[in-house]
């Protein structure tokens, strides 16, 4: 898929990894020689073949360490985890190991012996964590994929704050195998990529059921969206208290989306916040404590060296939670699920902003626990919730990354990339005047496309109407030479279609008609359906009916 | 449904709670005119018209006390549970509030402080429990349907020891709204009867989402099991230690399932064994103690009276167990229940026991915690693995009522149904002799219908068998008056079929053809293909050839 080479591409990830200095992405880099001999013998017709990844240092890859940013914990499988096996099988070469917050417990990226991992765009900032070297690796351009986990968000924040794609699969999808749990019922293995094409190849390629995990699962997936999707945005109180200009951010994405066909509702998130709470708040936490707990107690020594302190007492307090404190939070959690469903029917996503704000490395060291606990307000639900989510960049504030996140019930991941996707693509307007008009033969073409009535217009006056032998019967718009001042034009429709719906749909236009522009009676040119001149030699001008709808009255 | 009256079915059943004489049955009985006088108003078109329940007392109806067993807990509830309004919604009149092991803890029925339930078959016997009253008073004819729940085996074992049939629906499939809590999460209402049809039509009556359970769930039922399903067995190793003539009756259960064509195979049921052994020795009790731990903590000084000891102390030791003890059990749950997902794989049920003994009162009295923890090994995984299951009667042992139990993964419902009915049901014989024969062009008919080959057979010698004129081509079997020492018969097949699919069979059969009794060489004499005689007045004799095959062969 790469005019480049495999071995190419990866000596250009380690000159950009030497021009971008930042040694803190990495705990265990790769020598060049080595990843240079692997990529050598890359087949080149695999899918993945020439790209180049990082693996947060939570997923085993053979024979490299795995320390979860604790160098105490440190043990080297043997084995790759599926996810990275899977990546390799398909062609793509492995860097190394990335940064994260120890144990994968924070959203900041500085929980880390190995030092905090600054932000893509500005090094002042924090980079979001917990999977901070693996966004910043994608994000500087040095891998193209980068494989995160995500419990409270740690997939997904730092996408956010970088400007790149994260997508957190449903929680079973990617098998677990060979990741070192934070909670393990909730844990996800993700994707970064710049792309959000590419990220979902990716995150498809390592999906699948795997018979060492347990949770692994295989479900149906969500069918695509419809044209006019309705989509949920979080009540205007639940926007508050983001950082400055957040919120303006946020209404252009809503407003973008809107643009494009899908129906806006506000929804009660309560549930979902409050369900959110229950992550660090509840019983939860516990998981955290039987995953790493034990090491955390041998090695209380460590704790300020080795160990992070935040983390420490975060897992730690995790032991004074009982068995009766988790049964009642997991019937709270039930009561919340099913508020939260409610709160979301009919809806085929939840967009949110995937972050609330974008602090510097100097608000975290201040109040590490505080400055963590205002990130994950809309990501630390999904998990607990069994939901879906994918984190996309929406433009920018104060020259930072502004991001958000369709987030969907267990099995609409597909559906969320194609929402995402139209977000992504604000769509292409096409003028029709004939058979493709609403309540026309052909109208099904444009709705099939993805394409939303975007309303009424009228040509330019200087337009010709022909009645055209075809079958169905269809007029041809014809440009004349001359000007006529005293005609009104022809009235037509405007139809927004997603761009790959909009070529489609040309693609398949048969002779005599085409796709050229047609200029509007307010002066816009849009694209809009022509027809071949040999079509209209012999065919009856109907112009002066001003339109083919008025042309068939009058039959 | 019924040709007695709803008043009079009324009338029956306080008659027969008085002759019975077992008030222990009872916590709250209704008094007869309250009953009649709400029978009479019963639409008789309506599906359980006529019909009497009970409802265990852990269950709210309007009105009545719920008690859950311990008096000290009571409160009324203003409106039924959905289980109970949507029977009462179908026509069934509810009796009254049976008794249980207290807040529904216990497999044995003695945990009361409204006494222990005595068995109805041998009142020197445990009922089973804990849906204890509602059990017995299905058995003694009292009430046509009971409501139990089902967390441990509460809705199983007292059926199977009762002699009737409990179904235990998948999780969420009947709201457990207005139910106490035993385990949240792992809580069934169950629904008992003496026959497998009213039991399943109840449980259907019951089933269906309700907006005020978040547990309540629907999904799509798993397809009918095929003609010959895949039925596990527990190993011999798992099967020990049961009461004597346990095994051999199970053996029997097994052959008779066998001979209706299902093929036995043993699994390797270790990891649902282990799963069970979670439910009382792991930290999921503590969902017990979250439900009324605090209420049995408030009231110490009941413990003893009004309080079960036994019950008080199980539920207690949940305070002890940690978030991190229920976050590692959880981990384990998933494990096992990934190798029981194995283990059953390409299996439509697993057939066992539905417990493994029959203890007397005085049994249970001298080791309340041991006997009782013997009786769950077969029920105690199923809530935890998300299975449906269903305990059908399978004989008697010594006099007393011997029950076994289908279980399937969540959503197979209907489809252990079906294989309960095919246990119920052993079959009916079917002698073919034409086109019908395995490899002739209506088999297919016999395999549709459910029906197995029991093997090769022949007529008594004085049959005769002539070449129809039908399309497809048929032979004709006719009976002469004559003896004819000198003949062999005709040579024919055997078949298998559910009396149902025998019954649609027969109502297909075109004229000439007819099912009526033949004669076997044997002496035996079964249902088979004949003629009607007009059809062969013309139709040439084969009777040389000895059969059909040998016919065709010929030609």
């Amino acid at each position: 898929m790469n005019a480049v080479t495999p071995a190419e591409r990866v000596e250009a990830a380690y000159d950009r990894i030497e021009s971008a200095d930042r040694p803190e992405i990495w705990i265990h880099l790769r020598p060049r020689h080595e990843v240079l001999a692997e990529a050598a013998g890359i087949d080149p017709g695999l899918p993945l073949a020439g790209l180049v990844a990082a693996v947060k240092d939570n997923i085993d890859v053979a024979g490299l360490p795995t320390t979860a940013g604790a160098p105490s914990y440190s043990y080297r499988p043997d084995a790759d985890a599926p996810a990275v096996a899977r990546l390799r099988a398909a062609g793509a070469v492995v860097l190394g190991k990335t940064n994260l917050d120890q144990f994968a417990t924070g959203l900041v990226g500085t929980r880390s012996p190995h030092g905090a991992v600054r932000n893509a765009w500005d090094p002042a900032r924090i980079s979001g964590g917990s999977s901070s070297g693996s966004a910043v690796a994608v994000a500087l351009g040095i891998a193209d994929i980068a494989l995160g986990t995500d419990t409270a968000g740690s997939g997904r924040v730092p996408a956010a704050l970088n400007g790149i794609v994260g997508v957190k699969p449903t929680k079973g999808l990617v098998p677990v195998t060979g990741v070192v749990p934070a909670c393990y019922t909730l844990d996800c293995v993700t994707v970064f990529a710049r792309d959000l094409r590419l990220a979902r190849t990716a995150a498809e390629t390592i999906e699948g059921p795997d018979p060492a995990d347990p949770l692994s699962r295989a479900g149906t997936q969500s069918p695509p969206p419809p044209a006019r999707p309705r989509v949920a945005v979080p009540a205007a109180e639940h926007l508050r208290g983001m950082a400055d200009g957040w919120r303006e951010a946020f209404d252009t994405a809503v407003a973008r989306l809107a643009s494009t066909g899908a129906e806006i509702v506000e929804a009660d998130v309560t549930p979902l916040l409050e369900a959110a709470l229950l992550l660090y708040g509840g019983a939860f936490v516990a998981e955290r404590y039987a995953a790493v707990g034990e090491h955390l107690d041998k090695h209380r020594d460590l704790i300020g060296t080795d160990l992070d302190p935040t983390v420490a007492s975060i897992v730690l307090a995790g032991r004074e939670k009982t068995a009766a404190d988790w049964a009642a939070d997991t019937a709270r959690l039930a009561a919340l699920g099913a508020a939260a469903r409610t709160a979301l029917d009919g809806c085929a996503a939840l967009l949110t902003p995937t972050t609330t704000w974008h602090p510097t490395l100097d608000e975290v060291a201040a109040d590490p626990v505080g400055a963590n606990a205002r990130m994950g307000r809309f990501t630390n639900f999904a998990n607990l919730l069994d939901h879906a989510s994918l984190a996309v960049p929406a433009g920018f504030v104060d020259g930072l990354p502004f991001g958000v996140m369709f987030t969907g019930p267990a099995f609409s991941d597909r559906a969320l990339a194609a929402l995402a996707e139209r977000f992504a693509d604000p769509g292409l307007d096409l003028f029709v005047v004939g058979a493709h008009l609403t309540g026309q033969p052909l109208n099904a073409q444009l709705v099939q496309a993805g394409g939303t009535l975007v309303g009424p217009a009228r040509t330019a006056a200087d337009y010709r109407l022909h009645a055209l032998a075809t079958q169905p019967p269809k007029p041809g718009l014809v440009r004349t030479a001359e000007g006529r001042p005293d005609a009104s034009g022809i009235e037509g429709e405007i139809w927004r279609l997603p761009a790959a719906g909009f070529g489609a749909l040309t693609a398949a236009v048969p002779a005599p008609m085409a796709i050229g522009t047609v200029e509007l009676a307010d002066g816009r040119r849009i694209s809009g359906f022509l027809v071949e001149p040999y079509a209209v030699e012999n065919a009856p001008d109907i112009t002066r009916f001003g339109g083919w709808r008025a042309y068939l009255a009058s039959r």
